[in-house]
């Protein structure tokens, strides 16, 4: 028996996690949604302003500003936290200003007494996402990185066009970290579940000027571009985390590559990195292995080994 | 026969013309959607981060930036483009350089060979859209301003909310000007089908302390305070304009309150003014006219003589 | 926090209760769906069929047939069950007959445990809502009959398609007995907000041939015609059940006409019959009371007199 | 641009024909839907129903029953007429029946000036889909049957209920044959990506008592058990016929076997099986060709040559 409502909290009301509030109301993703920011009346205004969004439709969700108290029996909190980037920072400088912001949000959100599921957005997603589920205390499973998941969302928006076929019919993604050392798996990607390499080969003509090396940059290079000219990426991030979000909440056991936590998969444990998981109710049910081929697993390993080194290099 | 594609174009990719983009695109209101501004890197910018929030859907949906000669074969062009407002500066002068925007944007989209539906957000929405009307020269009922939809969802929200029902069990419009001088027809609200009039007689004791002139003046208010504190409106205003698409596109004969043009309604003519209109591919199909009270017909008399005065500065 | 599952079971997989379930599983109205029937292969074979209907769905909702145990922890149990009409039989003995169904449904379902809410389809459904309230001891708000829902949903439509606008423009609804002795209550009816009596007045010309009560008398009998031709009518009252079961496990407060008790309202009680009522989670939360003409109050009074007897002859 | 109303027809109200038209309704899939019957009272008593299920939702659909001439401009026909099975009946003398049926059907639809797309649904669906491409004269893209889109729906929910994943997440279908001689190409299937037969490798455990002829064959004898008990199948190729029909209305461009025209794949042409194909609003853009194993290639070619028989016995 179920009958109770779901309550998803947002924590940052910046562009990234106001966008991620709209697209969680339009959706009627959860019942209660609490928006929580420095700037109260930020949040006010947000949660204000998605209210009137719901004037026409038929949904009871309630929405509303709150404190860090209003976590205790939240399904989710998604941590959309951001810090501005300043020119001339180094990589370091940067992770340690995005763990100062975990220190100031996860303890208030633990004392609230939150036992749910922690989804985490804040760049280095990989470094921080260890670092929650470190700082916090939960179980590994219930804390996911949005990781690739937007990476493997342009992939697949791109080959799509490509081919022109639907979204859904292609199956690729991005794994490793969120960031330039991502790989993409060309060995595991199909489109209407025929093998990509094959496509190639059979199509020569056709995908004469596609460039595997090619897309693999512009898969990396494109959210720079779209950060110089709008300020930040917010529709993409916010629709993929909208699909992480009702994965849990509605327990559907679906495959998305997030940034989940290495126990025994490619020999490597302890380390949140960019991977196809099973997510439900329970957060990351399990991880899914592929038997990469020996080219993307050197590129994998190494992009391992660059998040360690933050990992270690934060504590 | 109707297998084709539908096009919407959003002139202006501001937070409001963004916010109704992404609620176009999550909501799959449209096959094509073009965005056009200024900036054109912004209307790249906004494009592609579109593009990436389809990767997980399901439809084929094309986005991209564009110029205004694609408007040619549109069904819909939105204009959401909007000044930023100036202290000290009078209504006057704001209505001039909003009609300066649209002299920039509206010929050009005719020169196209437009000859779909515009949907008007920009303010002064009501003097707004029937200069549209005037300048391209297209049919009255194919010229729609947002008008006091907005208003209207925020107090059918506010209603839902005080008698804890869901919006869609409310009846509740705002009518006259999107602005200071609009009124709210109370005899003309019901909940659940019942009068409200009658529901605050039968229910003295559970609504005290609801009083009609507070809530008439509360929903007046409450968008500066949004306003100042993130801006601009965005999420609310997103959602009802992508109502008033879906209306047209899906040619739904739903009755929303939008500013349209009067036609011998309440004995007024050639005013744009909020009032209740069935929407559907024409766009504004009809009129209904209410039997307002008496005291309702002087102050939506008030409301009509204020923007007509406007409508005669501006020309 | 409401992560969980929620769960429906239908109790009877003829014509109609299947037609229930696929409409709950089209619409993913709930994890959990479980059919029972007497014929435990027409069960089986219903439900495999609906999971085949979840092939290329997102959805990872379960299916199955079922024991009356498996009640102990549903959100909501549906009386689908239905006894063929055999001509010449009075209705006192289908009463009788209805009745028995019931006997043999509703103690295995307590026996199990079950604490949820009863949705009642099962005719007379007023008299059995009633019937099904005593017999299982359930609190009268949890016990709620479709009533007269499915012959406002043909007024609706029928109104919407006179007037050309979309249904949920459309206020109106059937109260009192689902059958013969319904009413239409005119005189609470709007289009677009307008009062409908209004609208009449002003549309003279276009209302021309316009009766209401060749409207009130085509209501009642439409069904008829249809169960001749079809046997039963199976997709009217499957989206109007699944209507109700949405605002019962959403927590939406919506209003719907639905067999419910009146405990005071008209001056009535224990008795159930075809009133507006808000629905939430806790099943019935409040019942909306019109201020009806004195025409109508009468028509109603004489229907609640009817299923009074007809509730009396069954004790 | 495209504001129009999209039109589909579906020819025979059966049970499958009144499923398909239920789930086009709850779905909105078009605006126009017309019921063509030989049993015109059915034709209308299913129409009309249907009706009544819109009477709570916003879409201002249109169905209702009609005749061939309407067909006209019909963006889809789906033929959906069946014959009962009797007992002791060939599968050649079942051929001949279906034949006869489509000779009654056919024809008139192209009388009408029919230039949309054909949707395919009889069985045995392979021949008929060629017989209906023939007779018709449309062009092979434009005739699309049902074929393993349905087995392969059951297989997707199978192996995801098998894994504990959403059917999303699964990508498997079956070829040839819509019958006894179809194939499963198990070296194309992936769960979440990975390739399953390495899937079976890793999990031995997991995976014990899986056996992949089993499931072959269970694919394959669902059907009969469920026809037994409850006469037909009809929820789960009303959701599979939905399916398509959104590919081709919406232009999805979207993946899915269905029975079309092989054109030199596998080295065959001029025959209708199961394949999976990019659908759409011209119906079959292209094929998908897979690279399969030799023993699936051996049974795929016995698959098409049982089909090419009978094609050739009903010239």
């Amino acid at each position: 028996m179920a009958i109770g409502r779901s309550k998803v909290v947002v924590v940052g009301t910046g562009a990234v996690g106001a966008a991620v509030a709209f697209d969680i109301v339009r959706n009627h993703v959860c019942d209660d949604l609490i928006l929580i920011d420095i700037n109260k009346e930020k949040a006010w205004a947000e949660a204000t302003d998605l209210q009137h969004s719901l004037g026409y439709s038929g949904s009871k969700m309630r929405i509303k500003d709150g404190e860090y108290d209003e976590c205790s029996d939240a399904d989710i909190v998604v941590i959309a936290a951001a810090l501005p980037y300043i020119t001339g920072q180094t990589r370091l400088d940067m992770i340690e200003k995005a763990a100062g912001i975990m220190n100031n949000i996860v303890p208030k959100v633990m004392e609230s007494g939150f036992s749910g599921i922690f989804i985490v957005i804040t760049n280095p997603v990989d470094v921080m996402s260890y670092y929650v589920h470190k700082l916090s205390g939960i179980s590994a499973n219930k804390v996911i990185g949005t990781g690739t998941a937007l990476d493997s969302a342009r992939l697949r928006y791109h080959l799509a066009d490509v081919m022109n076929v639907d979204p859904q019919s292609v199956h690729a993604l991005c794994m490793g970290e969120h960031g330039d050392s991502q790989i993409i798996p060309w060995s595991q990607i199909t489109v209407g579940g025929k093998k990509f390499l094959d496509i190639i080969n059979d199509n020569k003509v056709r995908l004469e000027g596609f460039n595997i090396n090619t897309v693999t940059e512009d898969i990396k290079k494109i959210a720079y571009r779209i950060v110089n000219a709008k300020g930040a990426t917010t529709f993409g991030i916010a629709a993929t985390t909208v699909q992480i979000i009702r994965a849990v909440l509605n327990d559907e056991n679906k495959v998305i590559p997030v940034s989940a936590m290495l126990n025994g998969e490619y020999d490597e444990e302890k380390i949140y990195i960019g991977v196809p998981a099973v997510l439900n109710s329970q957060g990351v049910k399990e991880l899914v292995e592929y038997h990469l081929s020996d080219d993307e697993m050197v590129e994998l390993k190494k992009s391992i080994s660059i998040i360690k080194e933050y990992n270690e290099k934060l504590n």
